[in-house]
C-alpha cells in the first residue's frame, strides 16, 4: 500500500484525497457489496453512483453490446439518444420535455447556469452556503472551498442553507422564512449592482449541506421572489434523483416545486460518464440560438445505452419503493441506535439518503464522526460524513440496499459507537 | 427520417445539427466503416474519437469486463488509474509525470486554465481567433463563436491565428515573427490591464484553424515571449495527439515546444468519455494545495481500462508508423486530385490529418466545399469541412485507415470534384 500511496502522490498529486486513514484498495463490486484485493468484503453503505448497485449485469450488458456495435456522437442520427430521452422526460410532471446529454454533473451545471443567463439576459447566480454543484471554473465559484484566483465574481452570491440543529434564522418554524429573506436580501444586491437574477441554483434534497429535514413548500418563497425578479429555478437533481429519495423520482416533487431547469449525473448510467440538463424546450432553444454548444462524448449511444438500462432497472426492480421501505426500516434502526447513544443528536433522511448527526457537549463533534467513519471501515461498512460542520454521518448506499444490509449497519454502527465514544 | 428529425428537435433542440443533408442514421461501425441502418456502407474518413477504429475488440473487451469487475471514483485506491497514468507520461519526453483524469476535453481545458491561474497568480489568457477548446463557461470564452451573454472577459485575449493561404503579416515566411507580435500585443494590453498573463493555450496543429502548414520552431518566439511575462504554455492536444499526425505522439513535440501543461480529450479511448491534464508535478501540487478538485468519473477503472487498451493497440499495431505512411500515400493522391482540379487550391497535412483548401475566382469557395461534404456523402465517403473560411476539406479519418481506403478516398474526391464544379 505505501508503493501505491507513492505511485498515487507522483502520478496524481501529493494532495489528492482518499477515503478512510487506511485506504480501501479496491478489486470488485457486486450490488451493495465492495472487496478489496484482500477479498475483504466491505458493505457499501455511500455510494451512489452505483445506484442500481456496483456492476449490475443489465447496465453491464448494455454498456458492452454498445460498446461493439457502434459509438460516436450526435451529429449522425442514432436512436439511442432519442429512446432513452423520451423515457427520461416522461419521468418529469411538467414541461420538463428536452435535454442536453453531457459528460458530468460539472457540465450539467455549468450549461445548466449558461442557459439561464441567456434566457433571462442577466447574470446573477444565487447558491447557498456550504455547498457543491461540480468542478469547472464557473460552477467552482459557487463552492464554499478556497478563494479562486481573482476572487469570487460579484456576480454570485451564496446564501446561508438550512440546517437541523443550527437553523437558519433561530427556529426550524421559521427557518423557510429565514431562508427566503436570505434570497430577498440577494436578488436586492444582484440588481443593485447591475448583474440582476438570472437563476437560483439548489440541490432540493441540500445534500452537501447535511441535508435538513423540510417540509413540502420550503422554497416556495424564495423561489416566488426569484421568478418576480425575473429569475428561473435551477434544481440540481444530482444527487436526491433517480428515485433515491424513495416518494418521488425527484428532490423537487417532495418539496413540491416546478424548476425551469433540472440538472442530472453520478447514477444516471451506474458509473458510465454520463449526465444531462432537462428543461423546457422554449430555454433550450434559446439558448441554441445564442451558442453552437455540442458535447462530443454527450448521448453517445453507449452512454444512452447505459442510461436507459439504469432506468429500466429502477422500475423493473422497484427500487424506489424499496428505497422507501428499507429507508424507513434503516431509519427506524437509527433511531434505536440514538436512544442508545446520546452522541448522535439527529437522525435525518428519506429514502435510502440518510444520516445521523453527532454533537457531544453542546457542540458538532467533527472529529468523533471523523474516528466513526474510520471504525465503520474497519468493521467491513463503508459511509462518510457530511455537512456543516462534516459531523453528520452520510449513509447513500447503492439502491438495492434491503433490510438485512440495513440490519448489519444499525448493528455495526452500534458497536462502533461503543467502542469509539 | 422527417419522424426521427422531429423528434430530434423536440428532445434535443431545433437547433441541434447534424452533419450533412441528409444525415447518416448509423448502426454500427467497425474500424474506417460505417453502417446506416439501411445496411449501405460508409468509409468513415472524419472520426477522429474511434482513434483506433471503430469498436476495436480489444477496447470493447477492456470495457465489458472491467465494467462488469468494478466501476468506482479515485478516493478509492485502484491500480487501474496509476498502470495507465505510468503509460501515459512515459509517452512526454520530458517533466510532464503527473495528470488528473477527467471526462472531456472540456472539462480539461477548463482545468489546464485554472491551473495556470494559480500557479502564476495570474488571470489573462491568450488564445488563437478561430478556434476551438471546449464548451464548458470559462473554455467557451476562447471560442470564436457567438459572445458569451455579459461580453467577453476582459482578461481573455485572441490573436490571429497562421493560415496557408491568407499568412498573418502576408507572408508564410513572415509568419511565425506575425503571430509571436501577435502574442506579444496580448501580453503588453493584459500586463496594462492589471491581469498579466497567465497562460497561451494552442492547439500545436492549429486544427480548427485549418491546419496550416508550419516549420518546426513556429512557436518559439511566442512561447518565449509568453514565458517573459511569467505565463505557462498549455498544449492542446485533443486533435493532433495520440500519434494522429504520424511523426510524433504530440503535436508540441512536431512544432518543436514544450509545453508546461498538455491536454488531451476525444481519441484518448476510442469513444468512452475520457479525457486528462498532464502536467508537471509543481503545477498539480500547487493547484491542488488551492482547490479540492475532485472528478468522480475521471480515471474511474473503466476509463482507465478503455485508455489503457487504446494506448497499447497504438503500439501492438503500429499506428503511429501507418499514419505516417498512409498519411504520406494520401497526401500524394490528394495533390494528383489537384492536379486535375485546379479548385484546390491547397493540400495540406500531417500523418493521418489532413485536407484540401477550395479556392475559386480568387476567393474561399465556402459554399463549394459544403456542397462537396454532401456529394462525398452520398458517394459514400464521409468528411467534413473546416477552417477561417469553412472551405478546407477535412479529412480525419481513424488510425488503422490503410491504402485501399485511401485509393477510395482519392477516387471519389475526384469524381465527386468533376460532377459538382
Amino acid at each position: 500500500m505505501q508503493d501505491i500511496a507513492a505511485r498515487r502522490a507522483r502520478l496524481l498529486g501529493p494532495h489528492m484525497t482518499t477515503f478512510y486513514r487506511e485506504p480501501v484498495h479496491v478489486a470488485r463490486g457486486e450490488g451493495v457489496w465492495l472487496w478489496d484485493t484482500e477479498g475483504r468484503q466491505y458493505l457499501d453503505c455511500y455510494n451512489n453512483v452505483p445506484h442500481v448497485g456496483h456492476c449490475h449485469p443489465r447496465v453491464v450488458d448494455a454498456i458492452a453490446k454498445q460498446a461493439a456495435t457502434l459509438n460516436t456522437h450526435t451529429r449522425y442520427v442514432h436512436d439511442a439518444i432519442l429512446d432513452y430521452g423520451e423515457a427520461l422526460t416522461a419521468k418529469f410532471e411538467h414541461d420538463l420535455e428536452s435535454m442536453m446529454m453531457v459528460c458530468s454533473g460539472s457540465e450539467a451545471n455549468d450549461l445548466a447556469l449558461r442557459m439561464a443567463q441567456v434566457m433571462t439576459g442577466k447574470t446573477g447566480i444565487i447558491g447557498t452556503d456550504n455547498t457543491y454543484h461540480g468542478n469547472t471554473t464557473a460552477v467552482s465559484q459557487l463552492n464554499s472551498s478556497k478563494l479562486p484566483i481573482g476572487g469570487y465574481q460579484d456576480h454570485v452570491r451564496q446564501v446561508p442553507a438550512p440546517d437541523n440543529m443550527v437553523p437558519v434564522g433561530g427556529s426550524r418554524e421559521g427557518q423557510a422564512e429565514a431562508f427566503a429573506k436570505g434570497v430577498e436580501k440577494a436578488i436586492a444586491e444582484l440588481e443593485a449592482s447591475g448583474h440582476g437574477v438570472s437563476a437560483l441554483i439548489v440541490c432540493p434534497y441540500f445534500a452537501n449541506e447535511g441535508f435538513p429535514t423540510l417540509e413540502r413548500g420550503f422554497l416556495d418563497r424564495a423561489v416566488a421572489a426569484v421568478r418576480k425578479a425575473g429569475g428561473l429555478i435551477i434544481a440540481d437533481e444530482v444527487q436526491p434523483g433517480f428515485g433515491r429519495i424513495g416518494s418521488h423520482w425527484w428532490g423537487h416533487e417532495k418539496l413540491g416545486f416546478a424548476p425551469d431547469i433540472v440538472t442530472l449525473g453520478k447514477p444516471m448510467a451506474n458509473g458510465h460518464p454520463v449526465a444531462a440538463v432537462v428543461t423546457r424546450l422554449e430555454i433550450l432553444t434559446a439558448f441554441q440560438e445564442q451558442f453552437k454548444y455540442f458535447n462530443t462524448f454527450g448521448g453517445n449511444p453507449v452512454s444512452a445505452a447505459a442510461a436507459m438500462a439504469v432506468l429500466n432497472v429502477i422500475e423493473d426492480e422497484n427500487l424506489i419503493s424499496n428505497a422507501a421501505d428499507v429507508g424507513a426500516y434503516t431509519v427506524d434502526l437509527l433511531h434505536d441506535v440514538a436512544s442508545r447513544h446520546e452522541v448522535i443528536a439527529d437522525v435525518r433522511g428519506s429514502g435510502l439518503f440518510f444520516g445521523a448527526e453527532l454533537w457531544r457537549d453542546g457542540k458538532p463533534a467533527t472529529k468523533l464522526c471523523s474516528l466513526m467513519v474510520d471504525e465503520m471501515r474497519e468493521r467491513g461498512v463503508l459511509l462518510h460524513s457530511e455537512g456543516r460542520h462534516d459531523n453528520t454521518l452520510k449513509i447513500r448506499p447503492p439502491c438495492v440496499f434491503d433490510r438485512a444490509n440495513a440490519d448489519q449497519l444499525a448493528e455495526t454502527l452500534d458497536a462502533a459507537l461503543e467502542a469509539v465514544t
